[in-house]
Formats: structure tokens, sequence, C-alpha cells
């Protein structure tokens, strides 16, 4: 079977997945975490070597101030059960904008916890001007783009997987998804199954790859 | 009913087409021609605002010659059947490369036929990369990314519409596409329908438009 190196999650659908079981929009995110951690041990069994979580972004900070705050501690707990597992850990986004969580700081450089392994990228605070604003500075000598953006730790992604039925991108890593499969699921991130993954694998098995050419 | 402003369309499938018809794969390209137009006209029909057009790649120039001979020759047919319509036509891509058809020089900059009107963008050796290394000559002080890259004429794109059933963007507009919708038509481009056109924006009117936040 052909597997992807790289996988990107969109894990869509929190606040639509709370307000069908009768909650308010911003009870949805710690539904979220749980989901999270199965899907990493999912990557691990499959030998994946890199997952990156689209956590939230520049964009998601603009809703109300009560779902900010609960996806912004829902992301810090997150992390927090991410490290506890075998893993190489790095958390992505704008540090030095105040909706950066400081519990967060010390894993914007990439860290292997237990016995390291599988790299997992954790997104926070991630907006693709910021990203891409990085090339500004960049040397025009270099040669790749890649080496340029805010997110150049962080792989081309082979296949994402995006929960909630949106097909579209939401400004997640644009540079790394230029030739990536686009797998969506129609159920919300909360309701979760280890279906979902292995019919993504199944899905992307099927698939060529030619990198545009 | 909300109809995309800006809608772009990757043509995929003449090679898989030329292949399943009988033909060698670089017969499959002429065939395209015919259903850009009828696109064209439908667009116009439902008076969306623009509309851009994946003709050939960088990545696609690596293929074998006869076929990067036949793609050219099929885009540049293309947009002279265009600019005997009412458009505003612009033609964007790598011109400092030997695989930009001299041919299609004078349409770099945006200009009025006939009466005007739809604009029209066809990528032309278009690059993502080259796209995005314009940002490097950028003012550090210019707020906007989107006006630092090489295709800044060509504005956010509202609806992609993709046929050959693959999903993926394969290095199309990477930053006018962040918040794009994204639609797949299993049938080939040569097996166009004024239906998959339809469908398309039947879909797109239900879907919600968040810009990511």
């Amino acid at each position: 079977m052909r597997l992807p190196n790289h996988i990107g999650i969109i894990p869509d659908g929190n606040r639509r997945w709370a307000v069908e079981n009768g909650m308010s929009k911003e009870k949805g995110y710690d539904t979220g975490i749980s989901p999270g951690l199965q899907l990493l041990r999912l990557c691990k069994e499959a030998k994946i070597k890199e997952v990156t979580y689209y956590g939230f972004t520049v964009d998601n900070t603009k809703r109300p101030k009560n779902q900010r705050l609960a996806f912004t501690d829902a992301c810090i707990k997150a992390v927090e059960s991410i490290l506890e597992e075998d893993v190489s850990l790095l958390v992505v986004g704008n540090t030095e904008s105040d909706m950066f969580p400081k519990e967060l700081l010390p894993y914007t450089k990439r860290k292997s916890f237990g016995r390291g392994g599988i790299k997992v990228n954790f997104l926070v605070n991630y907006g693709w001007e910021w990203d891409l604003n990085k090339i500004k500075e960049g040397k025009r000598s270099s040669k790749k783009i890649t080496d340029d953006i805010n997110s150049s730790y962080i792989s081309r992604i082979d296949l994402i997987i995006r929960w909630g039925g949106r097909r579209r991108l939401s400004g997640f890593l644009p540079v790394q998804s230029i030739y990536s499969d686009f797998y969506v699921i129609d159920d919300y991130w909360p309701d979760f199954k280890k279906e979902h993954f292995l019919n993504a694998l199944d899905w992307y098995n099927k698939q060529d790859v030619t990198l545009g050419g």
C-alpha cells in the first residue's frame, strides 16, 4: 500500500457538533482533543512520518471571545496530551501576537518527547499571510521558496483530511498544500472514527502522484 | 442564488480522454478548446465577473516534447478563440522562459476585446514558485501579500472547478485559492457538459462563506 509521508488534519465541525448536541458553540472544542490523540496513535501504527494539525488561525481569532478562549484552551490541552506520547513536536504560529498562548512558547522549536519518532506539527495562531510575509525577508539568492516561509520546518503535505464536509483549505499551509490530495469527511471532528482515517488512506492509495508533472 | 464572483477552472483529463478514445495522449488537448469557449459563454450568461483557466504550468513543461508542443498550441488556439468574444483578457505566466509562446506575449497586459466585460485570466507557463518568488522583490512596507505576487492582477477565487476526478490544486494560484470552495467533476474535460457547470454553481450556492473566520 502506498502511504502518505505527511498528513494534514483540518479538524472542522466542533461548533456545529455542539449546537446539534444541544450545547453552545464554544463547548464543542474540548471534545476535539481526544480524537486528536486517537488519530496520532493511528498514524504511528500506520508508520506515517509526519502529521500536521490545524489548531487555530489568525482568522479564527476574530470570532466571539468565549469561542476564542475555548479553542485556545483546547489547543493547549491537545498539545499537552501529545507530548505525553513518543513524538517530535513543533508548534508553528505567530508568537508575536497576544493571541498566541504563552503556555505553548516552549514548543516553538522542535523537540523530542518520550522516545521521539513521528513529527507532529501543531498550528497555533497560524496565518497564511504571516507565513508568506517571511518571504520578504528572504535572501533573493535562496533557490527554494519553501526555505523562506515562516513554516519552513513543515514539509510538503501528501494528504489533507478535512472533517465537517467543507471542501476548502481555509488558509491551511498554502505552500505545503500545493500538490496535496484532499479528502473530505462529512462527519464532524468530534464524531471521529478510526474508519475515517483508514478510508482516507485507502482513497489516497488509489491516487497517482504527479507533482504537477 | 448566491453566485461566485470568480471561478477557477482546472481542465484536467485531456490525455486520459485521448487514450480511452484510442488516440495518443497529445491528441487530447485540441478537444479541450471548444469546452473552454462553451464554459466562457455560460459564465457570461450567469453574470460571473471573472474566470481563470489553468492553461499549462512550468511543471507541465517537463512532459514529453510532443505533449508540450500540443498543449502549448492548444492554449494559443484557446486564447485566440476567447478574444473573439466580449472579454477583458489577461494572460499570466513566466514570459522570461522559452516555454512561453511568443504568440501570447501581446496579451500579458489586460486588454478588452469586443465590448469587454467578463475578466478572463489564462495561465500560460504559470508556476507557483515563479508567482511567489516575486514577493522577494516586494516592499517590506506593503501591507498585502496579494499585491506582491506575480499574479497580483488575478483576484481571490470563490469556486474552483476541476475536471478529471483529481482532488488537488496542482499548483493552481496558491494565494488566490486560500479560501476557495473546491468542486471536482469525475468526467474528463473534453467530455464537458453544461450540467457540470450548473451543478457546480448549485453546489456552491449551498456552501457558506467564512473566509476562515
